[in-house]
């Protein structure tokens, strides 16, 4: 076994506010041969998600910051390719998380054989993945919906939004979902929601208003964060009694350089009897093998649907892709093919 | 039976702001003989609290406001003087909300008979009342305070708070309190807590963490929120990861006459998993009899102590006794004697 070329992205400076070009560089490099316990992965396709941005930031948040002047992370499927350790043969689909580069030297420890390999990768990285999970978490765990329940969810088209829909949709729950635009707004009405709106449209507090008239209801029982800000504001304005909202993201908030005031109605909260819950995935990843396998017959039955954005350009165009996912530019889980 | 001459507090207009005397007024009236199904009561004590200047604001919130032009309602304590039904006959103390006023017609489904007749009045306003049992759900039905947590209360000088300091502290957790005095600082102290700071020696962010330092702590597994505000915001700021705010009430911005901006942290919610939850003693009145029987108890032990402060004046204190309070300058529970 001999290195392999392989490109990959370095983190070159920590971005304040907006990410810039000159924060990474794209490297002409070597893969090597897997050493004892690793396997060498060809990649097939990249996850670009927010979260990344705050690793890219200096500042330690619930994960620790991705280091300079080496390639960053991103979870990945791939096909092993040289194996030097007998448990992940040759041939064998896996999920790890060095990504952002187009051949991985993954040690066994941190790479996980794929069930469901039927399936289409991206699969793996979206609906079976970190964003499915996610929002299964936060529905079930976090927000305890329950059938009748009046669910709004932000970033309704995004990939963990999408999921979100279809699922409270599966659930029993009336949903409304708000985007970023008008193709955006069609997809969550496609995906089954009972009412959607583009937030450009007008203030949320009144979009949101309308949207509850609209499914004859007047308040929400759980709110689905997934940007804070002006939403998380707006939905606090129109929680029933006893209302739940999960935190599971604050996109508004990712990419700015001075902290944004919070809600200014938290009062509310006291009123209501509501709670407002911050969570992460990695304090539930036994959910993870039982949702798979639910949600992979869910996929093959056409009861709930994929939705991804695949990023075009290879590992060249995964910055940008990055960068565009950020910008809102994204329908769904945004991917990155590599090969 | 007669009528018996009787003042009484009514609310002329909705204050805006800080609340002025031309809002209300004390008027010289008679109280009626009780007619079937009521009772005639002598009030001895009533209790003045922070939510009551929600209710004399028009907008609706968890409570309807007070009407305008009639007396004004508050927790009371008093004595049975004329009886129209048997089941509350003369002589009972009982606990009723038809306070402002030096005598009440109420009816026997709106008082409750106290048992513990030994006890101070007051303590049935306090400790065995509204507050303490406020402090008993916050604690242990909505932050699930174990043995060995790590407890901030603001307000800890307060009605609710010196019973959160002291039930804490017999519950085995480490224990922070601040108030806006010394004097109440030094009480905050004597209550047991084990590190306690006047809010007005600098940024709550920077006396929260000297404290924490104080106790050997690095973080909070609970928050037990009184004012909002800044406070909210400090604690935020120093969660462990899976820690609990109980919302109990906002002083901070009850007489703001404008929003006040909320927290510009809340994605802190998110990386420690942490929840922030709301709550109305209303929905755990099943809880009442059995705190009350279990802290009447530690009362009689010397293991709790009740913290009163008195207003002068009776009945026509009790607007200045209201504002006193509104503006700190009570400790523990704010009552007026009124007879």
């Amino acid at each position: 076994m001999r290195p392999v070329p392989s490109r990959e992205w370095r983190l070159r400076s920590r971005p304040v506010g907006r990410p810039r070009d000159s924060d990474v560089e794209l490297v002409d490099t070597f893969c090597p041969p897997p050493a004892p316990g690793t396997v060498r992965v060809a990649n097939q396709v990249m996850s670009v998600e927010p979260y990344m941005r705050g690793r890219m930031g200096g500042e330690a948040t619930y994960a620790d910051p991705y280091p300079l002047d080496e390639p960053m992370l991103a979870p990945t499927v791939g096909r092993v390719t040289d194996s030097a350790e007998p448990s992940v043969p040759i041939g064998s689909l896996v999920l790890h998380d060095l990504g952002w580069r187009e051949h991985s030297v993954v040690p066994v420890s941190g790479c996980r054989i794929l069930e469901h390999d039927d399936l289409d990768p991206a699969t793996h990285l979206g609906l079976l993945g970190i964003p499915g999970t996610t929002a299964w978490v936060g529905l079930t765990r976090i927000a305890h919906l329950e059938a009748g329940d009046v669910l709004f969810v932000s970033s309704a088209a995004g990939a963990v939004g999408s999921t979100v829909v279809q699922m409270a949709k599966r659930m029993g729950a009336t949903v409304i979902g708000s985007a970023g635009s008008p193709e955006k707004v069609a997809l969550v009405r496609e995906l089954g929601a009972d009412a959607a709106f583009d937030y450009h449209d007008g203030p949320v507090k009144d979009l949101l208003r309308t949207a509850l008239a609209d499914v004859g209801a007047t308040g929400l029982d759980v709110y689905y964060d997934n940007v804070g800000g002006e939403h998380l504001e707006a939905a606090i304005r129109v929680l029933n009694d006893h209302a739940r909202i999960a935190l599971c993201g604050m996109s508004s908030i990712y990419n700015a350089a001075a902290p944004q005031p919070g809600p200014a109605n938290l009062l509310k909260l006291i009123w209501r009897r509501a709670r407002m819950e911050g969570f992460l995935l990695e304090d539930h990843l036994d959910a993870r093998e039982d949702f798979a396998r639910q949600m992979a017959g869910w996929i093959r039955d056409g009861a709930v649907r994929p939705v991804h954005t695949d990023h075009p350009g290879r590992v060249a165009g995964a910055w940008a892709a990055f960068n565009g996912m950020l910008d809102g530019s994204s329908v769904g889980k945004a991917v990155v093919s590599l090969a």
